[in-house]
């Protein structure tokens, strides 16, 4: 049996993430669903929750700390971007949702906007501050912050403020260009151990980085390179994803050209731009992103009347 | 009663559309299907094309002469690219197809490839070859055709020879991202008449083709911006294409600079190349396609000994 101090919930468009915390910091259970977002209307979340937190809640009240798409004009309640320059996150702009059980309160985090050019990230606000929280004290997180995934974030952090940030679509477009376009033929699922993947994909990242203006034209050649002569699938994923990279990289060159960065992401995704990185003469730190998620979920947790 | 003295068949991934030709030239009747190669095993090409043109065979022997993906491996029979420089047509080359009705001869038109960088067209060959026969003389159709659509074609024709093509995969990446990326969320089916579009359109057009790193990061600015100030969803849409077709631009500079640019297209599509291309001080002109598809067939149809 477990008593949860307080839960922290990672909730995105496809996912639910939660965990129980102890009075201690540390995490008790762990527990997922697909019951994202994307799939629920706002009268669904809080069972959706308990689906996953019932077992964890004691005879009081139990917070809850949420990050994410849960807090999008369409999610549980509207928790309005906060405009940057600021920190990633403050206690003082949570949202509280409504909900019915009253072993429950949920506070969910603002995303963070930029007027021009114009952007918006919600999640990764809490993972940046998870980051800076780890780093411990106040300027000793600045630098560039790079979290790849399906609309890649680049964020300048300064004086434990996010000045300025940009997203890539590079993780959506990787996925219809090799999933629905005419490249999934002859496409892999994986380019993993393939021989010579890893020179295919710098070969495209290099060529997307120093000529983006090539993006548009290389793509069709690996379909015709399947056909005429038999690109490997392995070599065709890899290359793709080096062009889309290197793209990337291209248009969020005034974020990491001499600066140090962090990556926040997954092991996989992680590791592709590392080497990317790498290529340029920058070595990332890598920071694993549920730790980072929890880190920034925590600073919100203040003792506070319920 | 119809008795076509030859039928010409544009027969592409997704649509067939057949006409019966008289022995002057002149066009009987037209028919269209939605059985493109794409939705056809090698046994069920003959039976859809009867399912057209039956009408119209008389008691004699019809020949049927056919372009576009027919010809690919996956298609009735695989008419073997041909290696680019070349005509884009040759009679000689022609595929004939396995058919059971005695009724028919069927003969399929090769595609184009190119070694280096790998592309390949099947369909659009045709094309061009009508506009080359609807010029005139020999050289008269020399210089660049582009046709714009699922996936763009640029051709250096000199001296009657396509010398380079390049594809870019525009209309379909417009397709994915429209239709089912993040971008779907406040996006148009249609930027037509609506205020400002033109000019959304072209200024997104030259940011792409002038900074071409930015199309990474300028896809989802358009997201944002319906978030933030509420972007009206025409101008969304207009904003997209025009950074997909500046991107189609930059990287098919070589072809378009200081060359006359013959569009071959659909109505629509040839409208945006044209204003994309007026706006760098080019001057294309613009042909039908179905004109083009048929003078290029019509090529292929020769007296010969049946």
């Amino acid at each position: 049996m477990i008593a949860a101090d307080w839960i922290a919930a990672d909730w995105g468009t496809s996912n639910l993430r939660v965990r129980a915390i102890g009075a201690d910091g540390a995490v008790l259970a762990e527990a997922a669903s697909d019951e994202g977002m994307g799939r629920l209307s706002p009268d669904g979340f809080e069972p959706a929750l308990l689906r996953l937190v019932d077992p964890w809640l004691g005879p009081g009240v139990t917070p809850v700390y949420a990050a994410g798409m849960v807090g999008a004009r369409q999610g549980w309640i509207e928790a309005r971007y906060r405009a940057v320059p600021c920190t990633p996150l403050d206690p003082a702009a949570l949202v509280e949702a409504p909900v019915r059980d009253k072993r429950l309160r949920v506070f969910i985090a603002p995303g963070l906007s930029q007027a021009k050019p114009a952007d918006v990230m919600r999640g990764e606000e809490t993972q940046i501050a998870g980051a800076l929280a780890l780093a411990g004290g106040k300027d000793a997180g600045d630098g560039v912050y790079c979290l790849p995934g399906t609309h890649s974030k680049w964020a300048h952090v300064s004086a434990g403020e996010v000045v300025s940030f940009q997203s890539v679509m590079t993780g959506e477009i990787f996925a219809l260009l090799s999933q629905q376009s005419v490249l999934r033929h002859g496409m892999a699922e994986t380019d993993e151990g393939a021989e010579g993947a890893g020179e295919a994909f710098l070969d495209a990242l290099s060529e997307t980085l120093s000529r983006p203006e090539r993006l548009a034209a290389r793509l069709f050649s690996i379909r015709a390179e399947g056909l005429l002569t038999g690109l490997a699938p392995a070599l065709a994923r890899a290359r793709l994803s080096g062009l889309l990279i290197g793209a990337e990289l291209a248009a969020a060159k005034p974020y990491w050209l001499g600066q140090p960065v962090t990556l926040i992401g997954s092991a996989g995704l992680s590791a592709a731009y590392a080497r990317a990185l790498a290529a340029q003469g920058v070595t990332p730190r890598t920071l694993d992103v549920a730790a980072c998620t929890l880190a920034g979920l925590s600073t919100l947790r203040r003792p506070r009347p319920l």
